[in-house]
């Protein structure tokens, strides 16, 4: 019985013509986080489950892909790279410090599919372990928004907010510490999505709240853009108010202030975070939801008893990032095929038209011959054309005898003869000319 | 409680250092690919099981990472990246014929952690699906031996041999087809590892063989090197016969003659292969087993449905590979750190100052602070010494007033000053001379 071939929902294939955009896309995006002097870190897909759990809340906690391996452990996927990351300075005690890593990650989350949203998806993040200096938020963002200014997006906004600073916010309007508490913040999350109407009802509907503290808590908060009502908390929460007024000075000074806004409103659902919190919107397609979040978490790496340690970062959504880059049709085109198709005609061309590709080759262009090199001149020249390569070169036994090649250029029609000896320095400088 | 920070077995890290060389790697072997004229397919790493089943024997099998989904599905973790690109070219039927794709995916198998074998390895694979010509198994050839030469190895062997021509050659010492062939062909295939006499030996004690049919065999094969033995079986198996001899004869004409050598022995355990088959061994490392294996797989996609296609393909172990590389101290090194420091002493340098590393870092320079930039200079100099960066940039309240910025090469000692607006220009062309 044949298998029907398909896939999981939620998950995807990236055919080539969209994997070598969606390649280019991650090629830049590393070279972004390189210049910001974050190195590379690679960790395995699968952990044992306790290192994951706890983590995420509740609710993330149920999206984790958790089973027993073939020797009965207990393990899981990973759900996100930041978590591994803990681990892994947990784990290795000499790692220099402050620690700055990227790394480029897939992540597994068992969520409903979704506009934008998958089960599998790539993550790129770039972190600063063991720095508590507002610098170290501020580089996670200039990395980032460097990242996305070199994908030749402009319209995006990094949302700032601040746990700490909104819970003072929220101190003020007396909404009590505990369950409550999560309850109003999970509420506020939802406000670029369901807007503010809709969040005033959501928290007077909340049993331990009522609508007088929620009107309270909306008072207090405003639209959550206000940096005068930052500065106003700074008697009750002063180092919070300090650091988030650094971290916008610092991001601004390094001139991507067009690019950020504070936003009292994110809390972002994971456990995990403690100070400043990012989300990005972009522009023109706001209901992509955010395709870079992150911020701090000064206690993750306590629950691997070690003493904690101040941690920043942010993480890049490369697949909602590329769908959005697709429907915008703003996706970088990868390469996807050969530059020249070598046609060899007749028997004396064989050798010396292999040779010739591999020299091609060796010189880093992106060469091959027809499938079929029995076949006649017309059907090769039709696979070169198939391919979009640029130049055909035609060997046959009379050119082979003169250590020549017919190179025509497939997209002006020009043909000119080349010996063969300087032929692919010959292709490489006229791509080069273009 | 705390957790132990840990990692499963047969698992690893890569930390900064190794993954940065790991990543150049990558690159270079994805540069021959991409030369090769192979384009990128990406597929995920969770399939439905029946898609991976019955695919790699019944050893291969009871490798696989499978388990229950959170919707109750049958799924597995791929276990080569060969049978998505099968499942991938039978559901998507308008793809190009013949179509070549390369791909860079992890992959899980249960096995016996050992020296080079991981439970979870990055593969790097180059196949080309629907064609039979032996031009095809050339080409994924070249591009894995172009992949190899590019990290500056040339002490490899790809071994190539031809299931056909071998089962031709045990038809003619009278092994029967079926199970006991099977059986041979397991054993052979560990020629390698523990030797003639071995094999020898292990082959005389199958019960449906014995002794004598067992030197048969072995007077049969010879070294399995012999490519007259081959010739001599071109009456009964012309095709297979025709079509190694092809391969050889192409691989020869490109120019890697030295690399590639005809040994018949080679089975390969994955129960797919129908044609050619290889592997290859560093001839420093032979006991770190096979880093590129492959063959033709004319079968596979049959079992979904769709009709037969000619297909083969080359496989690159790349975390084999890479810790080969490593042992023999020929790992590439990444870049994993900064270029430059700029150390801010100040507060009018403090804007500044970031500005400068913007810049710096738009120019594609791998600039960063000092962590800590209200620190004295001793310690932002020691930041920079430690980060193996190339230069310090000085900026106190003086040098922003008058524009520039004492730029300190650390390789050589020498400072001198610079203009900030021509700064980050001046470290890119210095750094380029050398």
């Amino acid at each position: 019985m044949p298998v029907e071939p398909r896939l999981l929902k939620g998950f995807r294939d990236f055919l080539p013509g969209e994997q070598a955009g969606r390649q280019a896309m991650i090629d830049r995006i590393t070279r972004a986080f390189e210049t910001c002097g974050f190195a590379p870190l690679s960790t395995p897909a699968i952990e044992y489950a306790d290192i994951l759990l706890g983590k995420y809340g509740d609710e993330g906690e149920k999206l984790l892909y958790r089973f027993q391996d073939n020797g009965g452990r207990d393990v899981a996927l990973r759900y996100d790279l930041t978590v591994p990351l803990a681990r892994v300075v947990a784990q290795y005690r000499d790692l220099p410090r402050p620690f700055r890593r990227y790394q480029v990650g897939t992540v597994w989350r068992a969520e409903k599919p979704a506009h934008g949203r998958f089960r599998e998806f790539l993550q790129m993040d770039a972190d600063i372990v063991g720095s508590a200096s507002p610098l170290a938020d501020a580089d996670c963002l200039a990395a980032g928004i460097l990242a996305l200014q070199g994908l030749g997006l402009d319209r995006f906004r990094v949302r700032i907010g601040h746990r700490g600073v909104l819970e003072a916010m929220l101190d003020g309007a007396n909404v009590p510490p505990g369950p409550v508490r999560i309850e109003v913040l999970r509420v506020l999350d939802k406000w670029e999505k369901v807007g503010r109407d809709a969040v005033m009802e959501m928290l007077a509907a909340l049993p331990e709240l009522g609508p007088e503290a929620a009107t309270a808590v909306l008072d207090a908060l405003g639209d959550g853009t206000d940096e005068g009502r930052v500065e106003a908390l700074a008697g009750q929460a002063p180092e919070a108010v300090a650091h988030l007024r650094a971290v916008l000075g610092a991001v601004r000074a390094m001139g991507f202030g067009e690019f950020v806004a504070l936003d009292l409103r994110i809390a972002r659902g994971l456990d995990y975070y403690t100070g400043t919190v990012y989300e990005t919107l972009l522009l023109d397609l706001p209901t992509m939801g955010s395709v870079m979040s992150g911020g701090r978490y000064d206690g993750l790496l306590q629950t691997y008893g070690v003493p904690s340690l101040p941690s920043v970062g942010i993480s890049i959504g490369v697949d909602r990032l590329f769908a959005a880059l697709v429907e915008s049709g703003q996706a970088p085109k990868g390469a996807s095929g050969p530059q020249v198709v070598v046609c060899l005609l007749g028997n004396e061309a064989w050798e010396t038209g292999l040779a010739l590709v591999t020299d091609l080759r060796r010189l880093g262009l992106r060469a091959e011959t027809a499938p079929d090199p029995t076949a006649r001149l017309k059907k090769q020249f039709e696979h070169a054309v198939r391919r979009e390569a640029r130049y055909a070169v035609i060997l046959g036994d009379a050119e082979v005898r003169e250590r020549r090649g017919a190179v025509k250029d497939l997209a002006s029609g020009d043909q000119q003869d080349v010996p063969i000896s300087g032929l692919p320095q010959w292709i490489r400088s006229h791509l080069g000319e273009e």
